[in-house]
């Protein structure tokens, strides 16, 4: 039997029934994720069990690789059942990772399936799998309703034309799915793609650049955008000449590390500026280091599961870039995430410093994110975030991820939730006050992000 | 029916019972507070609640402020029952915040309060409070009675006259109120205010900055001090001209991070060699980034709750600082705190360098500091005590508090010390040595801060 | 009465029967310690319980001058007794630390002894010590056997002429008493004795270098070696030109640090490539702060018990080095352990950058090490593994050690992961399949290792 019951993840009753009374039945907010819009508009469907779980995930391909796997069952050519079996060899090593967790959820809530994913059950969970797959009750958007989602927000370049949500505004698809301003090819400076994404959007001047995406926010707003994402090795704060940076980097010179971080913290500062004038929120992502493989990057390409932990210092700059913007009123909503789990406290007391009414939790401490998408990241980053700043006001998860399935994380993240509060009131650490205990768990995981955010429309309707 | 019970932060029935039996009938030796001796000495009242609880703390206002809370009913000039209804608001959303339990036991501790303050009791809590704080035994001297403490340190500048320590002295209350060493405003030669202060103490040289602060420290230590205190990002250590630098600053030149560096070596060892001389401990505070948001400092100043927590890399300097004291020979006692949890297990091993006799636990690993003063924080610190030195050696718990009620910490700190000793009791790790543990524990709460200070008279009679 | 019983180290059923069933039985292999080929192959006896426990371990010195104890009575000429005296008299001071574990463990194993070591048992234990150590039974080489020991890999220089494990190979020891490679000297440019060494070895060219150190490899191979281990502040990476900071060495100037690293980068890398080609593991230990302690480094000299953990970034330049290695195609299977806690998640996360069939876990996340050689170390440890990569593919625990009692820590850590794995069977996190809870356990603590390195002869047959 498998391990998706009740029980699943509890290990104090009080929580158990927290979970099932007040967190099970809400809906999903997920306010950043990757899923792509045109999927969804088109309704696209799976062709096999390969093709959902598999085709995407570098999660998945990492810990195939772990297994000694050949390149050619990861990402090559082939062939899918093959795939699918390797897959589910690895399964049972997986003991303690949340791809356990996840994967045995998945299997049970959107298939029904019981039984672990092992090599016994390959072919058996293959073939379930596709039979449902080939059912239309398996499309994008229907996976979407089963999964009981109110507002999604994908993850858009600038330059994107936003045709496929307007495509989905239009068509009145009941979960709202909204676009995010992503602009990190504006502000990677020190990439080689820089120049090449300048001259495509036809900018050639600094001044060009700001205006160009004070149009796009606008236009992004337009069509019911609200958050902003960037990702960041660190935050800069760096103080100089942006426009001769830009202006030395178009003509073809090459950037100092310090040059870049010039131009990142004035483009990231005027952009923030935007969101604040805009209502939006700002998400920080900070401490990836990626593309460790050459080798593989040649080969694959960004985002195939080459990348891993950076771990410089960020509090100091990033608590400048803060106060920079907070000294000019300017200072958006801010999310603040860390992969590096050795920041947790950092962020959780940096929060702190930049609160400000009206806005409840106006800065807030990200859930637990990519290698921290665990039972243990995110029992770290919540008892981080009650330590140190206000549990109550969390806006919750997110799933961040490119699977039509893995909205079943919420769930993960509710249940995970719901124990650590069970857990201290049967510790007598807070009192047994359901009234109370109602809120917190209905605040974390639909109604704080529900006000926290400036979603307009179908969400508040 | 509110939290604070005999269970209260309990998992286990040996740690309770070591509570019970052996922790709680201990006096308090508070060898780190930031209490006003003048308020002792005076014997001051409290006004009401607000005044008590909320109108110097600003672990709590940093909470209302992410609450949404206006800062006229934080800082200002808001009416005193609406501030304390809105912390009351703000209470139950505090899961999991050791201010939530503080709050808890210090309500039931001093005034019987056995409700959660919630927005339900705040006007109960309101009266009772009131009530209470309107009679004689709840001045200062009686709050200090009530709590059982034998030694409190405060936190004096070295140019204070230390005329309220003497008057106590002289009163011969019964307990006793001692002053501590904390020259940070000569040690902060990167501060604006380095240069009004040597000023205001007619220093105008290098050399007689080190001859006042050797006649400050002899002073302190007549007035029965034997315990200084630092505050540092970071422990310096650069080799250099300190007298240059000193020069430099009073002629009004700009200190580069370097120079600044070379003088806080040269001051900081020029006084920890008098401390070592007269027998002091000395405190090392590492790791705050303080007055992080500029709007709010040109409005209230430091310490009102805008700082966080610095990441620098503090290790190498650290040990070569107290590696240049020891080969002196002049490395007194010495106790590390840091802010920053990702140093625990770097400080938990630096101690063991520098292990010395005849004195037992020499350089002390320092109790969860601010930020992680909670349970999880106190249980990481002294797990990696446990794990890297002997916690058997360790001198517990001090508030760091400006709070005449939080004395109540002790009892927090004592309950979760016990807990986690009942705990490896009770999984097999330690016997069930009732001689043993009374011994462990009554050191760690009591004796083995007797024992490990010089503190003179009183305390020692 | 003593700690050790079945129940040791458990909090849960299901993990106390895995250890029953399926961990204590296998044999061990310990793939990297600090134990003398010399007195096992001349099977050298112990004079007394003072020999065997206290004469060789830094562990227990540090405790020992933590606690007071005279300097005399650690390292010093004090009488054996009056030694084990003191160390007893410590003992109950350490409750949570390791040594506590470790001592009890290895009473109860190889001497039978119940009580716990504490000034009451002093004497007792001490006689039952010696009256078995008089024994021949009591040898290093039967120490050995009754540890059910199947290989052993010590650590030695590259210029050590292996006599001793060559005349066990000859003697037939049930125990493969393999090398291992470790060429520190050769590496550490920046420390005062690489002149001398490369002296001492005939070495007056960086190509000579080069060449002797692959020649010292092959050397090696021939005698069973097929580890290599390096002792790393962090692992460097730097490019220039190795050969002129060698020569400028040689020549007798200073080397900035920034030219050691271009050094120790080059010599590195040429190790690892020859590693790879002869199938060794690498194993890389980084983040010790060494001989902190300059008095006791000049009167003890170094492993003396005055080092601790370093804190500097290391995710970046071991990135840029091991890619250097994969780009071409001469990545040996690695080892990455760190002494800061801090560096978990980083390395946790490396590890899936570099994997690559079909090796099974070719690049291995490093037990606990040293100061993370306990509870807390080794279930962190564990727990990043299983968050981040394959547990299920862990080779596991290794002593480290000096010590030829210390055989019982695979026990200590067998225990500590059967506990953790039961725990996740008892929440609901994993089936209760029986068979494939023993693949994991057989394979932590036994399988894998044997799979994963490659050594030949007695191992294998």
């Amino acid at each position: 039997m498998g391990i998706i019951c009740d029980k699943f993840m509890f290990t104090n009753k009080t929580g158990q029934e927290l979970y099932k009374a007040y967190a099970e039945p809400l809906p999903i907010i997920d306010y950043h994720c990757h899923l792509s819009p045109k999927m969804i508009a088109e309704d696209a469907r799976f062709s096999d069990a390969c093709d959902l779980f598999l085709s995407g995930d570098h999660y998945k391909w990492r810990q195939m690789r772990t297994f000694g796997i050949d390149e050619r069952f990861i990402t090559g050519d082939g062939e899918a059942y093959e795939k699918w079996k390797l897959f589910a060899d690895c399964m049972p090593f997986l003991i303690g990772n949340p791809l356990y967790h996840w994967t045995a959820l998945e299997l049970k809530r959107y298939f029904d399936i019981d039984v672990p994913l092992c090599p016994k059950t390959a072919f058996i969970t293959w073939q379930t799998i596709n039979e449902c797959l080939a059912k239309e009750d398996f499309s994008t958007r229907n996976l979407i309703r089963k999964s009981n989602v109110e507002i999604l927000c994908t993850t858009d370049d600038p330059a994107d034309d936003l045709t496929y949500h307007q495509k989905l505004a239009k068509e009145n698809f009941e979960t709202a799915v909204l676009p995010s301003f992503r602009p990190d090819k504006a502000v990677h400076i020190d990439l080689p793609a820089f120049s090449g994404y300048m001259e495509a959007n036809g900018i050639d001047s600094f001044a060009k650049l700001k205006s160009w995406l004070g149009e796009r926010i606008q236009f992004f707003h337009q069509v019911g955008c609200r958050v902003a994402d960037h990702g960041l090795t660190y935050v800069p704060y760096a103080e100089g000449h942006a426009e001769a940076v830009f202006d030395k980097k178009m003509a073809g010179a090459k950037i100092e590390a310090e040059e870049a971080d010039v131009f990142k913290t004035s483009i990231l500062q005027t952009c923030a500026k935007e969101y604040a004038k805009h209502g939006w929120t700002m998400q920080l992502h900070i401490g990836a280091l990626r593309n460790n493989n050459s080798r593989m990057y040649e080969t694959l390409g960004p985002d195939t599961g080459f990348d891993s932990i950076h771990d410089w210092p960020i509090a100091e700059k990033l608590s400048k870039f803060l106060d920079a913007l907070d000294v000019q009123k300017a200072l958006p909503k801010t999310i603040l995430y860390t992969l590096n789990p050795k920041d947790n406290y950092v962020l959780g007391t940096m929060l702190g410093n930049f609160q400000e009414g009206p806005v409840r939790g106006k800065i807030q401490f990200g859930s637990g994110w990519w290698f921290n998408d665990n039972r243990d990241g995110m029992e770290q980053q919540m008892k981080a975030l009650a330590n140190l700043g206000m549990l109550g006001t969390f806006i919750g998860m997110l799933t961040d991820s490119r699977s039509f399935v893995s909205f079943a994380r919420h769930e993960y993240f509710r249940r995970i939730l719901c124990n650590m509060l069970g857990a201290w009131v049967e510790q007598g650490e807070y009192p047994d006050d359901s009234e109370m205990l109602k809120r917190l768990v209905t605040g974390i995981c639909y109604d704080n992000a529900k006000n926290y955010f400036s979603f307009a429309g179908k969400a508040h309707s």
